[in-house]
Formats: C-alpha cells, sequence, structure tokens
C-alpha cells in the first residue's frame, strides 16, 4: 500500500540555532515542502534584522531543499511601519503569553497591552499565532484560556488566528464558534495521553507543553485530525533538546517528531481507514487558511517497516529504536 | 520556636534490600521510633521464611537505633496456617492491584480471588493495606479504585483496611464512610500538586506513584492532616532509587523524603498554625488505629535553617540542596 502526499507542510516547528539548526532542519526540509518556523529563541526572533539574520542562517541550513520557510515574528508591540517592512517576510506573528512556555518569559502580560498591533495586524492582514495556556494548574491551562480566545476572536474580527498545538475536547469544540478561528495540532497530542508521559515510568521524551491531556482530549483532536476538519492543520510541534536537557533533573519540554512525522500519520490515518483524509491535513488545509503556495514536492509513502533511529545526532526522537509500519519511500 | 513530638511513625517506608537498605533504613531509624516497612521486593516478601530472613537484614542495618519495624507480607492467598504463623510478626498484608505500582506485578487480579483470605484476615484481626488504583487514565487511577474499597469495606466489615498514599479529595472524603476504613498520607502529596511534577521543567524527582493530582485534592488532603483527622496517618512512602534510574529515559516511581520528612512536616504544620496537632498525625493516630507500642524516643524540632543534602549517596531526595525552615535538634 502507497500514498502520495504533495507538498506536506508542517505548520509549527522549532528549528532553533547554529549546530542544533543544522541537525534539525534538514530533517524536516526533507520530506515537507514547508513549515511554519517558530520565533522564540534567545533573544527572541522579534525585529526585522534578527528576523532576516536568521532566515539567511536557515536558508544556508537547508541549501538545497525545495523547503518554503514561513518565517515569524515574536509578538511585542511593533509599530505599524515595522509591521508593514515585515508584511512580506513573515506568515504570521507569535504570540506567548507571558512564562508559560519556553523562552517566552518575554511573552506579552496581558492582551490589552497587545490591542493597538493586534488591530493593526487585522488591517494588515497578519496572522497571529498564539501558544494558548493560562498560568493555572497544568491541566486546566488550555481549557482556561479558550475565554481569552473568545475575547480576542470577537475582538478582532478580521484577524486569522490560529490556536497553536491544542490538546482538548475544548479547543477542538471552539474552533468552530468563530470563522477567523484556526488551529495546528501535533502527531503526539493524535496518539498519546497523559498516561503516556507519566502513567507508567515517567517518559521525559514525551513531555511537552502543553502536556498531553486526557483520553476524551485525544479522542476529539483523533477525529478532528482524521476528518480533515477544514480549520485544523498539522503542526509538529517538533522540539528538539541534546539528550542531557531531557533525562535530566529539570527536563525541558518538547517531543522531536519532525523525521517520523509523516510515516507515523500514514499509519495513523490508515488505522482508521482515513487515509483519503491526510493531504487535507498535512497541506491543504494550510494552504486555504494561509493562502500559502508551497514548493511542488511529492512525498510517496508505503507500507513498509520504518525503524526509527535512537537518535539523530544528540536528540531522541519519538518512537527512538521502535519500528513504524509505513516509511517513506520517494521524495521528488 | 520547638516542638517536641514522641515516637514519630512512619506508617509506609520503602527500605529495599543489600546495599540500598544499608544506607536508607538509618536515615529512617533515626528519627523514626518506627515504621510499617512495604514488601513489594523481587521477590516479593510472601512467606514467613522470606519475611524472617528480610527481617534480619533489616535489623543487622539499624543495629543500635530505637526503631520498630512494623513488617508486612505481600498479599496472595494465604492459607490459614500461614497466617498464623505470620500473626505475631506482621502489622498487616500489603495489596497491589496487578501490575499498577512497582513491583506489583505479582499482585492480584482480582479480588474476588483474594475473598478466602481477606476472610481469614478479618477473622484473624489482620489489619490490610492497599495500594488503591486501578489500570484507569493515570488522574482517575485513585477515585476509580474508591467503589474497590467500598466493597471491601462491606463485604470485611471487621477488617482494618488501610487506604496507602491517598492523593484525592475523594480519598479524603471516602475516609469518613466506613468505620473500618483508614488511610496514610505522604509528605509529598501535602505540599505538591502535578504541577510541581510537570507544570514547569519535567522533575522526575517528583514523580511517584500515584501521581501528585490537583490542587484541591492537595487541599483536602492537607486540611485532613492539619486537622489531626483521627483515621489518617503519617506515611512517607519514601522511596529510594538511584539518580541514573530517576534521571533516565524511563523514571521510576518514588520520592525519597525519610531524612527530612519530620522537619517538612513541623514547617508545614506552622505555617498553618497546626503544631498542635501534628503529635497525633505522625504518631498518636497510628497507635490507636494499629494498637502499637512504639518504642519511647523524643525528636526535638526547632526552627532554625536545615539544608537539604543533594544527594545520600546516590539518592536525590526532595528539597535537595534547598534549605527548609524547621530542623531537628536532638534525638532522644
Amino acid at each position: 500500500m502507497t500514498i502520495s502526499l504533495h507538498s506536506p507542510l508542517d505548520m509549527h516547528i522549532h528549528f532553533r540555532e547554529g549546530d542544533m539548526m543544522r541537525l534539525v532542519a534538514p530533517l524536516s526540509a526533507g520530506p515537507f515542502a514547508g513549515g511554519v518556523i517558530m520565533p522564540n529563541l534567545v533573544p527572541p526572533v522579534d525585529n526585522i534584522a534578527r528576523l532576516e539574520a536568521y532566515r539567511a542562517e536557515l536558508d544556508e541550513a537547508i541549501a538545497g531543499e525545495s523547503f518554503e520557510p514561513y518565517m515569524t515574528l515574536f509578538f511585542r508591540n511593533y509599530s505599524e511601519a515595522e509591521l508593514a517592512a515585515a508584511k512580506d517576510k513573515i506568515l504570521g506573528i507569535k504570540l506567548y503569553p507571558a512564562g508559560v512556555t519556553t523562552n517566552s518569559e518575554d511573552g506579552v502580560r496581558a492582551l490589552e497591552e497587545a490591542a493597538p498591533t493586534l488591530s493593526l495586524m487585522e488591517e494588515m492582514g497578519i496572522p497571529l499565532m498564539v501558544h494558548g495556556e493560562t498560568d493555572g494548574f497544568v491541566m486546566d491551562r488550555e481549557r482556561d484560556f479558550i475565554s481569552t480566545y473568545d475575547l480576542l476572536a470577537r475582538r478582532h474580527p478580521k484577524l486569522r488566528i490560529t490556536m497553536e498545538h491544542i490538546t482538548t475536547r475544548d479547543a477542538v469544540e471552539f474552533l468552530d464558534r468563530y470563522p477567523n478561528v484556526f488551529a495546528t495540532v501535533t502527531l503526539q497530542h493524535l496518539v498519546i495521553t497523559l498516561d503516556d508521559v507519566a502513567g507508567g515510568l515517567l517518559n521525559p521524551h514525551l513531555f511537552c507543553k502543553p502536556i498531553a491531556k486526557r483520553p476524551e482530549d485525544r479522542e476529539a483532536l483523533l477525529h478532528a485530525a482524521l476528518s480533515a476538519h477544514p480549520k485544523l492543520m498539522f503542526g509538529s510541534d517538533s522540539a528538539p533538546h541534546p539528550r542531557n536537557r531531557k533525562e535530566s533533573a529539570g527536563c525541558a519540554a518538547g517531543v522531536f517528531t519532525a523525521p517520523l512525522a509523516l510515516p507515523r500519520l500514514a499509519m495513523l490515518f490508515e488505522q482508521h481507514d482515513a487515509l483519503g483524509n491526510l493531504q487535507a491535513f498535512v497541506s491543504g488545509n494550510a494552504q486555504a487558511i494561509y493562502g500559502v503556495r508551497p514548493p511542488a514536492k511529492t512525498v510517496e509513502l508505503e507500507k513498509s517497516p520504518f525503524e526509527v533511529p535512537s537518535s539523530y545526532g544528540d536528540v531522541v526522537p519519538m518512537y527512538a529504536g521502535q519500528t513504524l509500519d509505513w516509511s517513506i519511500r520517494s521524495i521528488a
């Protein structure tokens, strides 16, 4: 059995910088035709000079690959001139509520402060991507943030808002409430729950933010993905950390999935007789939502075993050392 | 400020065997006058010969200390003769539902199979200690087990049943439903929630089973402990693992608290103006529930700084390298 995917997109990726970028960026740029590159570096990508330098570093890391990096800026209050200068270089601006996720300490404290820039983005047609968690109890953070999404969507009805890496049934249900609200979902949140992270031995390599939730949450996410809900896009949130930052007393959040995401998704969609919806989930929906036209690339996947490496460099991937049912047969 | 505790008891401890026992047993036997020693070794302590050998090893490890080890057997179906031979050597029998906690693979599959032995224990006055979790979703396991406790308590109304290391509001509320139901609670479940384990960086040293739950659960546990609920006893569930079994890709469950439990409890009870109830929580309640008479030992605690070591041997304790407000001043 095979399936050909046309220009698959990863709408949420962490490429990091330096050596780590040189390791991981090619692993995404091979099988994907494009992806949304997160700006939460230290310091964050929050001005044109930093954006251009980061893009140049990235172009070098993936030289020769047919891959479109959709760049993003880290949210702060930008002037109209800044936004005008950035508009053609970015797909959107990523907002991190202060302090809740990796390197987001510089994020905005309150949406009120953000209103002027959000209004400019709305007028200028610049999408907003949001890490939607409060600083409350870890299992409630996303659900408790829904009221903020609600406020945002109502106050800025023409602003395109993407709820990044949703993990709950509440977020899935919220998708249908406003026409200007969209979402990405990761691979891991379609297949694991908190049980896989902490139900047996504690597995740091499955620890991410937002944390994997309850079985009923996974079911809602999976149903939306398998049915290719038109407002839902695949975004791996693939987030590499060196092994010693994961297998440690203070384990960093992030699951590394980029090189195995497409085989695992094919396996998942096949198991649920939904292979026909995979194209929309990994590319079509994102093209429609953002109006992007990624480079032509055909990835042929086949139902044959793929043994996931135990590590890529010093980064341990999801399913390290395990065998998946599907593999990439060719990329053209 | 000082407080003198008389014969403090730790009603749930893991002493392990061999080198680990020689490291950790003295750390409990110093400040405590006695404790309930868990039988989930490999192989389990489930016969008299193993029990006596384990007790002998333990006596050697704590030679010179005034500490009464209250031994337990690992639950299996025992004959009346076996129970009669064991009765004076144990405080009770510990039941692990199959497969849910460390080394409990040999636990019973279904309580129905256990009924004959439970009836014998009831007649002979041998208490039952239970690791009360189902194999369901990790945040629901204890709550879902309550119906099993309910069945046990009704079917065996004279069997003394201790819900070990309770972690939920549901379990606290269940305490008052039957006269023959009691509970232990750990230090960590009085002070942490899942947020401390997985809300920031993932902290393997706070990972235990049952996993720390929600804020409202902690509040219910804390209220019961601070008010010295007469059916609730302190049981640390102090569970040492070498560092490389914690800071690893598959982190073992257990928090090591024995050497700092009394100072931290004094600090906690003082913060809530409840120092007057600490004696009952750490000794009186257990003496009343089990009818035990531990050796005389007076532990004087004072409000002066105690820097918790970064490790004891190769075992990282809770609060490693942090400073607590209270310390042990003298043991006599």
